[in-house]
């Protein structure tokens, strides 16, 4: 975050700013790695203040974020070694998804059949477009993967076009009971401005239009509270009560993707009614989450809309969907008023 | 249950509830257990229809249900070899967590030091409460296990006896963190009721007053909501938020460990303010968790005490917190009336 935002946003362009991101990323290379028999092995999800490993999770996404946070870095210090180092990391990623490997650390079970979660290809596909940008030979290798990441994606609208379900089987089908009917609309949305951004760059006029229809209206229809305002976290596709506890709570998140799906969906399009969603989001996120009188935002509410939790940042996900909305935001909306202006 | 039930209560001692005691122990004997380079191996948490393990947890809580599952039905049909199972499988939780054992599959990672869990000492207690009931060669045999589980759970009094916290170390000493600070008021009278059980079996008074004085009224003051009624899932020691998003929620489970706690409580003592306190609980739970209009109770509640979720089961803890709740409150209710007419 600190090595983008010091790499393309002028404000920012600061040496304390360069220096943080230095600090993270040497502490990441000397510690965040555990080892493993072969190849760059697994990343910590939680560490000690010290570096000591706490947490290492049976999922891809500490790895990933690895992969973005050594990539940016690199791109500011050219070094050649911390690219490779991202590559590296990346390529092991690209290995255990495509196999299914057991090097996750899930001990391989007859009732556990493998299964294709929206979050694991719509992370690659981010890295993919992180990785190749401005980078040609990158681009090249990483093509096929693209085209996997889409096809995997896409492979989540389900019932007839009318729902995006948050695991499918390997094969593209539902999946029974409540995992398969599970749908999450923060994460359908976020996959939408991936797929967007990813058929722009491509030119792919199609899927720029399924991005838009199927993983932004949908979720929008489905997953918007018409009682309470806001988009709630978890919903059930038959209308059933998901089992997630938290299921009707309004998180920070799932926002902060709507408001740059919609702001990107409208300023390629220029559809009146994006921009509606987006102010409608917008209008919600800053008088619900944020408490400009005090300078503070918050990250979770109840249905209700009140805040029920009040820390800043907490096991997950701190300093990430924020700051890259707002960036993202403010790049969009630039973006409009000098193409307006000029 | 349907073991306890058929052996214990008179109008459940039908054919029907039998049958189905020995299907599920069939069932879990043939296909619960994962298969493990030696001793009796892990128990899955969850298995396909037909008996094919989706997901084996990284704790002992699954193993613990077999336990107290084949010892029960054991009792009833005088099969030693399924009395031996449950033994055997109850040596082994022993090794695991005396030993700290990497056989539950944790990978073993230098930042994540070993805690006293609230939730192993006072599992293992009840198990050696229901397997030694009775059997005077079993009893003797866990003897030392019963003192090292009270000793380990009386490790969860900090604070200067103010706060029972689920998490602290192996020496008893409060951890760093909202791990440290955390506490889980239901848990914390569960195991109030465990260790009154216990002391009152052993005649050991100060342990009878420990149990009342902190893991009973401790998470009343604590715990209680005076805003909206009913107790908190989670809370934090120093009133900072806890991580958990659904902290604020009223569970069923909590409020059946405090009814079946207030009441041995009270029977025991006859103190008025116990009986209070169970009055005070039951009203909340029988005016809120229960739709006696249509028969219906639900599980999950809103701070506010609206339902929420409100499927029954889901993939937690389905049949045994509420049974043991009301045949443990007819069990105490009905020995009071006789004492009351003897």
């Amino acid at each position: 975050m600190y090595s983008r935002l010091y790499r393309t946003t002028e404000r920012f362009h600061r040496p304390e700013i360069l220096e943080a991101a230095k600090s993270g990323a040497a502490f990441l290379q000397k510690f965040a790695r555990v080892q493993a028999s072969s190849g760059p092995g697994k990343c910590a999800f939680c560490l000690t203040r010290d570096g000591r490993a706490v947490k290492v999770q049976r999922t891809i996404f500490s790895e990933c974020f690895y992969v973005m946070a050594m990539d940016e870095l690199s791109r500011v210090t050219q070094d050649k070694e911390m690219q490779a180092d991202a590559e590296g990391m990346m390529d092991q990623l690209i290995f255990w998804v495509q196999t299914d490997s057991s090097d996750l650390g899930r001990p391989q079970l007859p009732g556990d059949l493998p299964v294709n979660s929206m979050a694991v290809p719509m992370m690659l596909l981010c890295l993919v477009d992180q990785l190749t940008e401005g980078r040609t030979d990158v681009a090249k290798k990483y093509k096929d993967l693209s085209g996997w990441c889409v096809e995997r994606i896409l492979q989540h609208i389900q019932r007839e076009g009318k729902a995006i379900l948050e695991n499918v089987t390997l094969n593209g089908k539902e999946l029974p009971g409540c995992q398969g009917r599970l749908q999450n609309p923060g994460h359908a949305l976020e996959a939408g401005w991936f797929l967007l951004q990813y058929a722009l760059k491509e030119g792919d006029v199609q899927l720029q239009k399924t991005a838009v229809d199927k993983f932004m209206e949908i979720p929008f229809h489905t997953g918007w509270d018409e009682q309470h305002g806001g988009l709630f976290y978890f919903l059930d596709a038959d209308g059933h009560c998901p089992t997630q506890l938290e299921w009707n709570m309004k998180l920070w998140w799932p926002h902060c993707e709507a408001l740059i799906a919609y702001l990107m969906a409208y300023s390629h399009s220029r559809k009146p009614v994006l921009l509606e969603r987006f102010k409608l989001i917008y209008d919600y996120t800053f008088t619900h989450f944020s408490d400009e009188e005090h300078g503070e935002w918050f990250g979770y509410l109840s249905r209700q809309g009140e805040v029920v939790l009040d820390f800043k940042g907490g096991p997950f996900k701190g300093f990430f969907h924020v700051p890259r909305c707002l960036y993202m935001c403010e790049k969009l909306l630039d973006a409009l008023l000098e193409r307006q202006n000029s």
